[in-house]
């Protein structure tokens, strides 16, 4: 007898036929003995009608209350679903985060799982199933908490760990982990094993099948975690150490993000703390910077300083360049708000020093220039014309052998 | 200063619109210094919604997971209508019902509230507008429950008893209880004040204004009520203790229901018990008796029995007496099926007995045949043909002096 957790995606729960499908799979779960906890996100779409609702009634929405509101999206899954397996005679009971509790900090509409009690459910559950709300909790001022977009699979990883639960397992409406983004490349297969590392790389990047902090607390805790359908039967993918991976392939998954700007400031006096001067500005004003290349110039005097943005912070980025630039005393400053980073991921390269040769003469061949290149460990990314990312995936898909 | 307990039923939070319509006026009257308490209703149709949900999933939704799915109606007007309250600058928060806590006994899906705790709102009334959320509370097993179809009344009334409010206003869609159903009668006028012995004969008949059991609780703790206009400034009507009315008019208000039926047992056995057993049977099967009348043969050894229902009950009635025919030891049974009620509610009657011979006159005067009757101190209903329902309002209604 395992203890599992299985959490099911808004798509999952997204209507009364899926919701008895899934009724149908903890039935067959609970059925091979195992102890089942259920966590749930909202019905798709009922979240996002829930915030335009609260948007048209003030764009500062009260915090507090906004979290009273968005919480009922999985108040109202749950109580189906539990309602769902008690019509397949199974013993069920829903539990709101503040039932268990689930107790969170006050960062209202983005707190943080502090602690969950588990005496009441670990003893409903020696006969039957417990049915938790995804993404909620109650905070120490007893009020109701939501963990931000995506936090049903922060809920259910946090819930594997204070259950010390065997396996998290999160079901979605694709097969598991795809190598690309099948939109972009047909020749997409699922990965079978995956690092929480890659993974984590993977989720950054956009690979939505799960929130990269639910990642990040699994790898900590080392919970092992398996994404797999909703609507098939086939085994998903695997998140588990590094140490348990074995690599057969150099690379594991290519992921991209469009929608990037690249800023380049020009001829300014390179100083210590230059550097801190153009980015303080940007952080505080929530602009997220992505790569970062400093040139020094051949003289020594001067530097150029190139970053990359999301798009939709470019003209801000530039307004608050120009307030600066007396402090900053550049020389001028250059955009392009039309670009791409794509990454090639995957522990198997820290042994392999050919793979940034690889990738770079792979995007060669079909011509496509890189603007800008980052890298880590397990991680190569480059900075690329948008309208070439389709091509990029497709030839880097070939070229690591994931056809 | 006062402490008021303002209701807002379903369509008067219907939209956004009517949401914030709402907030203002909870700012008005936060404004002039009264201590404020909302109590609100789901947005209108949003229960209906959630509950043709569980049916879809099973016709045998387990009580208690209805109870969490309903509540959340709720949970989604009380935060929308604490944020709108917030936006204008007045400090607000949203309550649910086991955030107070409002305690029920185990009855879910038509629960009875037991107590509610107070002190926590108490203190944030003396500098804020509490939004408290109707038709929830929770049991003592610390699981939500709900009051049952228009429940959010009740939890009006309660909170008004226990937070020992000095009136309760119940904003509504008409701006007041009217003499008679305005789409059988336009003539139909608003009632100044209505005793609540009056208000509950016509909650009991279908002005839907007032949920019934509310108004016996507001009688049984002296509550006064004034139900009123959510879309107008007018006055509506106050319901009042029958001492402080003052009766100009014998009549107050003239109420109907349709779809009933006429069931008559013919030649039973005119001995003790046989009523009990004519009705035990269809008690037990959840067949509500209205109208009752018994006529003892000349001879004294047989009897008629005669009583209504509504008319959705009338097969499973016949059935139930077919199959105790033997023991019932009946001649025949007749039936009629189209039948409608009127009634003629006023506490004036008590100190007037021409009422009835003058409305036997109007009806006679319109040819309208009665079939049955019953009277209370304050009510006198008469079976009617239903296709004769709204004739039969308009004499009365101009009889009795309510044009």
């Amino acid at each position: 007898m395992k203890r599992l957790v299985l959490k099911f995606g808004g798509t999952s729960v997204g209507t009364i036929e899926k919701i008895k499908k899934v009724a149908n799979i903890v039935k067959k779960r609970f059925s091979e003995g195992h102890q089942i906890i259920v966590v749930v996100s909202a019905m798709s779409g009922v979240t996002d009608d829930l915030k335009s609702k609260s948007d048209s009634i003030s764009p500062n929405f009260d915090n507090k209350e906004l979290d009273v509101l968005l919480s009922s999206g999985e108040q109202i899954s749950c109580s189906l679903l539990a309602g769902a397996i008690i019509d397949l005679g199974i013993n069920a009971r829903s539990w709101m985060g503040w039932q268990i509790p689930i107790v969170t900090n006050v960062n209202y509409t983005s707190s943080t799982i502090m602690n969950i009690k588990t005496d009441e459910v670990v003893n409903f559950l020696k006969g039957g199933v417990a049915v938790v709300a995804g993404f909620q909790g109650i905070s120490i001022e007893k009020r109701i908490t939501t963990l931000g977009r995506g936090g049903s699979d922060l809920s259910a990883v946090a819930i594997a760990k204070f259950f010390k639960a065997d396996s998290c397992e999160i079901y979605t409406d694709v097969e598991g982990v795809l190598t690309t983004d099948p939109f972009m490349n047909k020749k997409a297969k699922k990965i079978d094993k995956i690092s929480y590392e890659e993974m984590l790389e993977m989720a950054s990047l956009g690979a939505k099948v799960m929130q990269p902090s639910a990642v990040q607390t699994a790898m900590i805790d080392d919970i092992p975690i398996n994404v797999r359908s909703t609507f098939s039967e086939k085994p998903g993918t695997k998140i588990i150490s590094e140490g348990e991976t074995d690599y057969k392939k150099v690379v594991t998954g290519i992921a991209y993000s469009k929608n990037n700007a690249k800023v380049s400031i020009v001829g300014v006096t390179d100083k210590p703390g230059v550097a801190a001067d153009v980015f303080e500005p940007l952080g505080k004003n929530n602009i997220n910077i992505d790569m970062v290349i400093q040139n020094t110039s051949l003289d020594g005097k001067n530097a150029n300083i190139t970053f990359t943005i999301k798009r939709a912070d470019l003209k801000k980025t530039l307004n608050l360049l120009e307030k600066n630039k007396q402090k900053l005393n550049y020389n001028k400053v250059t955009q392009d708000d039309k670009l791409a980073k794509i990454s090639i991921i995957g522990a198997g390269m820290i042994a392999n020093p050919g793979v940034t040769h690889k990738m770079f003469r792979s995007l060669a061949s079909e011509k496509i220039n890189i603007l800008a290149i980052s890298t880590s460990e397990i991680k190569i990314s480059v900075l690329i014309r948008e309208d070439l990312t389709q091509k990029a995936v497709k030839v880097l898909h070939k070229t690591f052998k994931l056809d």
